[in-house]
């Protein structure tokens, strides 16, 4: 697969230094370290740190500013950071009033994460967005997969820590949303990691792959493409029962590219999605539709659901100024 | 090619449908028009109205809001909107100040916005867009095509609209900035129009095509694919002679993705942009990177540059509030 690359070893630093210089006003990047962070940080709140494998830009990068993190790391693409870079990024933001790390439920990222916590030095605390409905059957020890829904965990909790929560009531915050937040998605077309040559999977022209994970996991299942009203249909029906969300409750739906689908497929989606869950006497109160967890340039979508209650909005309608998600 | 469809004939309306209900903040679709427009109106403000083909989403609709436009007009998918529905929105915005429209230099668009300028029954003036350097030799009747350059008139021209230009100040301020801004892009991956079946043209897994437009227009040449900095460097070569700017002027950078293409190597190439000018003793006073004008799926970007000077880059800087684009 073709890509707009010099070489791959060199494709994260590059493209954190395009980042950087493109949004300096707001971040700063530490290259030896591989982490970005806020300019400007608030002596006395707790900080947000979090990352992952690169890969899924803007995650978590472009949600470093006011409202949101405060650090965000970067491994190589679809590799976890190393200790060594996360806790260089927690002593850099840690103001004193400790540090919250919020960690997509992968083997790697969880191990990592937990040895920074150690090395960091600083009080620290840590959730884990295990968000995914397609890996509900893999196990307790394995548990389901984070993935599009730690964007609203990020970005709840980071209204609340701009609010001057603590560093428990915040851990119990991410909890709660993280236990109100379901995803999944379906793939139209593969990516494939810079250097390996070869896609992560492959597709014939009429197949779709369901529950497909972020990095190239394959799903549960591949069929002939459907339509899109069938598609959403399906997604809904894998999420809505492990949230069980009540008739009439604000809910947030995220309609999340996976990096290679344009904006006009996205929205129709969306449209698809609210028809469907009106349908079901479900009322979406938020919603967001564009390219925040990306897989690359692989083509698709992922549905989210966020059950959501009158301050879980509040919080979630709060200011907001990060390069890739800017309200209020 | 496999997208997220339910039937060719319907996809404009359910995606301008998923659109304006993401969006209801800002806002207004009218439907039997296809025409979406700004929630709130100023009285005696110049009204901007834009459009064109679908397929280029978040141009022009997500450009529609405070600071920008206040009505964009969908056409099917790359084609242009009719005079009927111009007129419509024209009417819909018109405060009494006029109407300015702003058109990308395409045949059908220009024939079409003319004759609803004459429809519409308000004073009205128009200002061409014809950034594409790739289409330089196109010659003087057809002319350069109107490209990703067409944000940066709407955004800069839109600044002084909310400010109380009158629109023959609005019009020249256009020409002036269409004079300052050329752009030439690069596709890895065709797209397919929906319900066509097949792509617009072909590539060899090693071909790119350079000087592509925004509707599968092929380009100017076809090579091997080469380094990012080779092509950054070949795009730019073709641009810089076209705008001459003067060493030390602030040029604004935007690094467009045309649909299929991931932030990771939108940013890589902003960052290959930054290095190759630096090296020609230019220097990026702003920049702008993402999918913006798209052309469906199509993998791949373009570079555009716009000479600015200090009041141009205050208007680029004002306040703008728009689904697509916010800042200040």
């Amino acid at each position: 697969m073709k890509k707009f690359i010099n070489a791959p070893e060199n494709m994260l630093a590059e493209s954190l230094r395009g980042f950087a210089d493109t949004h300096s006003g707001l971040i700063v990047l530490d290259e030896p370290n591989r982490f970005v962070r806020r300019r400007d940080l608030t002596t006395g709140k707790v900080a947000l740190v979090s990352g992952g494998g690169a890969g899924h830009e803007p995650l978590h990068s472009g949600f470093v500013g006011h409202g949101m993190l405060d650090a965000a790391c970067s491994g190589q693409v679809f590799t976890s950071p190393t200790p060594d870079q996360i806790s260089a990024a927690a002593r850099c933001v840690d103001t004193g009033a400790g540090c919250l790390f919020l960690v997509k439920n992968y083997a790697g990222d969880i191990m990592n994460f937990a040895m920074a916590a150690d090395m960091a030095g600083c009080a620290s605390a840590t959730v884990i967005i295990d968000d995914d409905v397609a890996t509900n059957a893999s196990g307790e020890a394995v548990g389901r997969r984070g993935v599009a829904g730690t964007l609203i965990v990020e970005r709840i909790v980071g209204a609340a820590a701009e609010a001057g929560w603590t560093l428990p009531q915040l851990q119990a915050l991410g909890e709660r949303i993280g236990s109100r937040v379901r995803s999944m998605g379906v793939a139209l077309r593969p990516c494939a990691v810079p250097g390996a040559g070869r896609p992560t999977f492959l597709l014939d022209d009429d197949e779709i792959e369901m529950g497909v994970g972020i990095h190239g996991e394959v799903g549960i299942r591949r069929t002939r493409i459907v339509t899109a009203d069938e598609l959403v249909d399906e997604l809904l029906t894998e999420i809505i029962p492990d949230l069980a969300p009540l008739v009439g409750s604000p809910l947030l739906l995220l309609v999340n590219g996976f990096g290679g689908t344009p904006a006009m497929e996205l929205y129709l989606m969306a449209n698809a999605a609210r028809s469907n869950l009106a349908a079901r006497n479900l009322s979406v109160a938020r919603s967001l539709v564009g390219s925040y967890v990306t897989s690359l340039e692989m083509a698709g979508c992922s549905l989210t659901l966020a059950a959501l209650d009158d301050d879980l909005l509040g919080l979630w309608d709060a200011p907001v100024n990060t390069p890739a998600l800017r309200w209020g």
